[in-house]
């Protein structure tokens, strides 16, 4: 497994002088994702918690609606051994190290398998035929559809559960940084974290992406069999795209918190689909954007 | 054309008091990019320089090479009308308003329809079909190959030809960012600005996605006949990841400045191929990657 930071030789100008230092950078390396032995999409990452991220962004993906479809995650280093189709997973479930007759070991640990259970094996086809079709079949009709219409019709508008103090949620981003252990030696990684109602961190995770960081927290919970999450608090460190909603919403997160700002159609997803939509949560303040009934002021 | 921002209303909580104002929003839509009618990708991106962001699309993604490849970029809604396979197109080209007949007019703005011109017409088949392999076929050596190596035999090492003073460079991300119309509305967007080697802004352009407002600003000058750019620095708002290098020198930009941090395969890619990679360009100071040789102190 490549480090999540590596040393690199830096020239640091400051008044027109120069000194040699060495310092931090965050790792970005490519992860490619199986599905049943065949390739189903590559995925720029940090490395860490990969069997996590596929999980996750097979969830995103749609691939997979819960922890019951999920066989094994394996690296292309690891010999799976299957006692029968229903091995639950978990997030420190190893293997025996036997590397794949396809796979340069070079890479090996930039691969992982997944194997879906039982009922949704069939579904691994229908899975790689779908994925070349939105690549390459796309229509203008998608554009719209993709978007809200198609979500409100496949995931629940999320109900109002409990309420979340105004005081509470300006303090979540100090506690996700707190966390944060590769930003402070690289200064350039982002962070999401999932916070309890009452302001504990559930857990969190680093990833050069924004998507991908997500998508590991969310992934780890699938994994522990804990979705939806109908009483977490998702925290993200930068901007709130449509993905990152969309993502919350899939896994049932009633409430998304940014220190930056939403885009136009994170917004309107949120308002169509009952996330509470919060952003610019810095220096004591921040925006609702949408459902404002779960802040409690 | 959607507005590259619109308004959006907003409860700011302060002290615990909530204020109702109307705020504004990057505008988030996809765009999809076909190919002689053909669907090639759909990309999320802030409306505006659709066009220019199709094209520097496609020149990362090796579709096309140059503006000799280049026939006609024209909406859905739009009728294009050729006297021959050699049109050049400029940014500010403009077609009658025909709608497609297979374009529902609500989405028609957001997919455009690019054609190659003779002889690299022949690729048209060869790039929805590579599109399809590198999704569902690719393979672990893929994965090696798709980065540092593939790069180093497609695009060759940029020379030095003029050094920057430090105290130039320093001064890059005001000017950038003096030039950001969407972000003071915003505060959620990210920008992408081409300077002269004497510190002017040649052009710039802002999308909610990093990679987008890069693509965008190459596209234009791709448009224009202007690659390579090899008199140009590119300045990125957010962090440098893989793919911006990439562009970068794609279009045959040898510097590329960044206010926030680089990855280590950023870092990887400038060393291998000679561009001039520089972060954390903030404060009167900035961090020398690769290639310090650009650099005059």
């Amino acid at each position: 497994m490549a480090a999540a930071l590596k040393p690199v030789d830096v020239v640091r100008v400051r008044d027109g002088a120069r000194i040699a230092v060495v310092d931090c950078a965050a790792t970005e390396e490519p992860l490619e994702v199986r599905l049943h032995g065949r390739p189903f999409a590559v995925i720029m990452r940090t490395p860490g918690a990969d069997r996590e991220l596929a999980a996750g962004f097979l969830l995103a993906e749609r691939v997979i609606r819960s922890a019951d479809d999920l066989g094994t995650i394996a690296y292309c280093t690891e010999q799976v051994r299957l006692k029968d189709d229903e091995v639950r997973l978990t997030a420190d479930t190893t293997y025996a190290g036997v590397t794949g007759p396809d796979v340069e070991p070079t890479y090996a640990e930039n691969v992982v398998n997944v194997t879906l259970t039982g009922e949704r094996q069939a579904h691994v086809e229908r899975a790689l035929a779908e994925r070349r079709q939105v690549t390459t079949s796309s229509s203008c009709g998608l554009c719209g559809r993709l978007t809200i219409e198609s979500l409100k019709v496949d995931v629940g508008a999320l109900p109002v559960r409990e309420r979340l103090p105004a005081q509470l949620v300006t303090t979540l981003p100090d506690r996700l940084r707190a966390a944060q252990t590769v930003f402070d030696d690289t200064g350039g990684i982002h962070a999401a974290g999932l916070f309890t109602g009452s302001g504990e961190l559930a857990t969190s995770a680093e990833d050069v992406g924004r998507h991908n960081a997500v998508d590991k927290v969310v992934g780890r919970m699938l994994m522990a069999d804990a979705l939806p999450l109908t009483d977490r608090i998702l925290v993200v460190s930068g901007r709130t795209s449509y993905e990152i909603v969309q993502k919350a919403l899939i896994a049932g997160i009633p409430l998304v918190a940014s220190v930056s700002a939403p885009s136009t159609l994170a917004i309107e997803l949120a308002h169509a689909t009952g996330v509470t939509l919060l952003g610019f949560v810095r220096g004591g303040t921040f925006n609702i954007y949408t459902h404002a009934e779960r802040i409690l002021l």
